[in-house]
This record gives C-alpha cells, sequence and structure tokens, in this order.
C-alpha cells in the first residue's frame, strides 16, 4: 500500500469517525429531550440548543471534508459510493438535531401546564427511535447489512406507537376541550420522534444500497409509505 | 473546447434539465393537491400518485447519473460543487413529492366529513410554497443568488401564514370537539405545506452555497428556526 493510499484510508476513516459522533449527539439529545419532558425539568433545554449547534457545525465540516476528497482522490466505485453515502448521513443526522429542537419547543410549551397523562408510548417511541439512530450507524460503519434491515423493520413499530398515541390523545381532546393544546403538543411529539425513525431508515436503506449496490429507498411493498392515520 | 469537456457540458446540462423536470412534476402535485382539498374531487388522487413514483424514477436515475459523472469526469471546483449541490436537490424535491403524498392522505380524511370552513389561508400557502420551488429551481439553473435569497425571505411568510391557520383551527376545536379530527387535519396539511417551503429554502440555500462558495445553512440568525408556534 502505498502512502497516497493510506492517506486515503485515513481521510475515510476520519469521515466515519465524524459521522459516529454525530450520531452519538443526536442519540444524546434525544434522551434529554424526553427526559426534559417526563421530568419536566427545563435546565437541559441549553445543553440541547448547544448540541445541535454543534452537529450543525459537524455537518459544514463533514462536506467540506467530502469536497476536498473528491476532488484530491477522485475516488471511484466503492469509495465513491462510500463517500456519496457519508454526505447524505451527514444530512440525516443534522435534520435529527432540528426535530430534537422541534421537540423540545412543545416540551417547553407543555411544561407551562399540568401534566395530561403518564407518558408511557412516547418514551418508549423515543428509546426505540433513539436505537434506531444507532444501529444505523453502526450498519454504515461496520457493513452490516443484516442489522440495516433490522432498522428498517423497526420504523413499523415506532409508525405502529404513534398511531396508538395519536388515537388516544384524540380521544382526551374530544372528551374536554381544555386538554386540546397539551395534546397536540404530545401529538406533535410523536410525529418529530417518527420524522426522527424515518431519517434512521433512510440512512439504513443508504447502507444497505452501498453494500448491496441495490437501490431500496422506493420499494414496491406497501412499507414505503405507511398510511397516515385518521387525524 | 476538446470532445470531452463537450461531453461533460452535455452531461451537466442533461443534470439540470432531469432536476427541473421533477420540480414541475412536484409544483403539479402541489396544485392538484390543493385542488382536490378545495373541490373535493378525489379523482385526481391517482394522478398524484404515480407523479410521485415519477419523482422516486426520477431521483434514482439522477442519483447513478451523478455517479457515473463523478467517476468517469472527477471534476473539481466549481463542476464539482455544482453536481454534490444536484444530489441535494434531489432528494430535496424527492422529499417534497412525500409531503404532497401526505397532504392528500388527509385530504382524504377531509372529503368524508362536510367542509369545516371556507379555506383561504391553505390554498395561499400552497400557492406560496408551489413558487417557492419554481423559483429555487430557476435560481439553481441560473446562478441567480438574487432569485434564491428572495426564495429564503419567502418562507417567512409561510411559516407566519401556518401559524395563523394553527390558531384559527384551535379556535374551531375549542369550541366544538366534532371539528376536531377535521381541524387536526387541516392542521397537518398546513405543516405539511410548510415543510415543503423549507425544502425550497434548502435549495436556494444549496444554491447560494454554490454561487458564493459561503454556507448559508446554519446562519445565527433568528431565521435559522423559527420558534414552533404554541401548539
Amino acid at each position: 500500500m502505498d502512502t497516497h493510499e493510506r492517506h486515503f484510508d485515513r481521510e475515510l476513516a476520519n469521515l466515519k469517525k465524524k459521522l459516529l459522533s454525530m450520531a452519538a449527539i443526536a442519540e444524546s439529545m434525544i434522551d434529554q429531550a424526553i427526559s426534559e419532558l417526563v421530568t419536566r425539568d427545563e435546565s437541559v433545554a441549553e445543553p440541547i440548543a448547544q448540541s445541535e449547534q454543534q452537529l450543525n457545525r459537524l455537518q459544514v465540516e463533514i462536506d467540506e471534508d467530502v469536497v476536498k476528497l473528491l476532488a484530491t482522490r477522485q475516488p471511484v466505485a466503492v469509495d465513491l459510493r462510500f463517500i456519496l453515502a457519508a454526505t447524505r448521513i451527514n444530512s440525516e443526522l443534522e435534520r435529527i438535531g432540528d426535530l430534537v429542537i422541534n421537540i423540545t419547543e412543545n416540551v417547553h410549551i407543555l411544561a407551562q401546564d399540568a401534566p395530561l397523562k403518564p407518558l408511557i408510548d412516547i418514551p418508549r417511541m423515543a428509546e426505540t427511535a433513539r436505537k434506531m439512530v444507532r444501529e444505523s450507524l453502526d450498519a454504515f460503519v461496520n457493513s452490516d447489512a443484516a442489522l440495516a434491515q433490522s432498522v428498517i423493520m423497526t420504523d413499523d413499530e415506532v409508525d405502529a406507537l404513534k398511531d396508538q398515541v395519536l388515537r388516544e390523545l384524540l380521544t382526551y381532546m374530544m372528551a374536554d376541550p381544555r386538554t386540546i393544546e397539551r395534546a397536540l403538543a404530545l401529538i406533535l411529539i410523536a410525529r418529530h420522534l417518527e420524522r426522527i425513525a424515518d431519517h434512521a431508515t433512510n440512512i439504513a436503506q443508504d447502507v444497505i444500497y452501498l453494500i448491496q449496490g441495490r437501490d431500496v429507498r422506493h420499494p414496491r411493498t406497501p412499507k414505503e409509505r405507511p398510511p397516515e392515520p385518521p387525524a
């Protein structure tokens, strides 16, 4: 292996490392936001906002790395696909950060009023979505197609939980109009979590495409677009 | 200009053409979905679904073109940035298609029941979002930074309209629980339109980055993340 190749390998490893950092930040943001929701302790709002800034900076940094890599190394075949996948994963992770911020905005609304109900399904959704983020990145760095496939399958669980949350909260709203604002905030939190799981699913699909050279982003099965629940 | 360069120019022009086709499809999907909402004529649901499939196919095609271009032409500098912007714009347009499908699912729910209220702000939001999609792509193909900037500014209008829609529908829900399901469907439609406008804004930011070599995706102004309205 010549020096040029060794440098290139180091650059690719560095790209992986930065994406793993982003994933770790995104994961911990999800945890903090849900703990803020459950404990009603708003002191984590500031650290979450700082983490999101960190994600933004990493995104720009990784995009710059990629442009440099493509221009100087002119990679082909699997290396090229890997680098293109990295840019997509980069932007998925950054969007997850945005969604956590949206969650905290709704958490803040909820903290102004008495708790509407004990929260069970939403923390479960959050835990599942967080795990999907972690596993989609593990699948990427270890080229693990089976793990990526399992992430894609887990997305159905999150969708089912979201439908359940929506139906339950609808009954609260119908029974007592004073619950409407809080119920709506919880519905939006559930939707943001569902979208976080969607982004993890996108990452997993990129991983499978990368490994198998097969585009699974637009399958012809009903999995493609789960029907919107009666909203 | 040698043959190699002429071929390359033709390939870049072809990439632009395909992205413009995607934008035209996305625009007409928005129009059809909102006409379905207003007229309650569900016969456009099928053509919209077909358009979305077309968008998916074009997305995969463009990504394949990009991989081929990067591998065979090994572009650098502005060409490289242009091609990377094309892949990002590609995925923004595909997401817009997904959002229109989400809108039609809520339109379908609304069509099952009597109209809740005359619709004014939502069609206005849709028209603004559609125009933003068109103009962000025009800005891209014509390297028009001023137009891209105006798209970014228009996003505030859409956000303001969405807040207005949300506040109004909240009063309906509070006043009469029988309106909750329909009001929620309209709130979700407004949110999907807002996200379509966000994707057009992302495209416009990519255009400015491309032209000025300046990353405007994470500005430090309050424009970065409009606060979530009291939901």
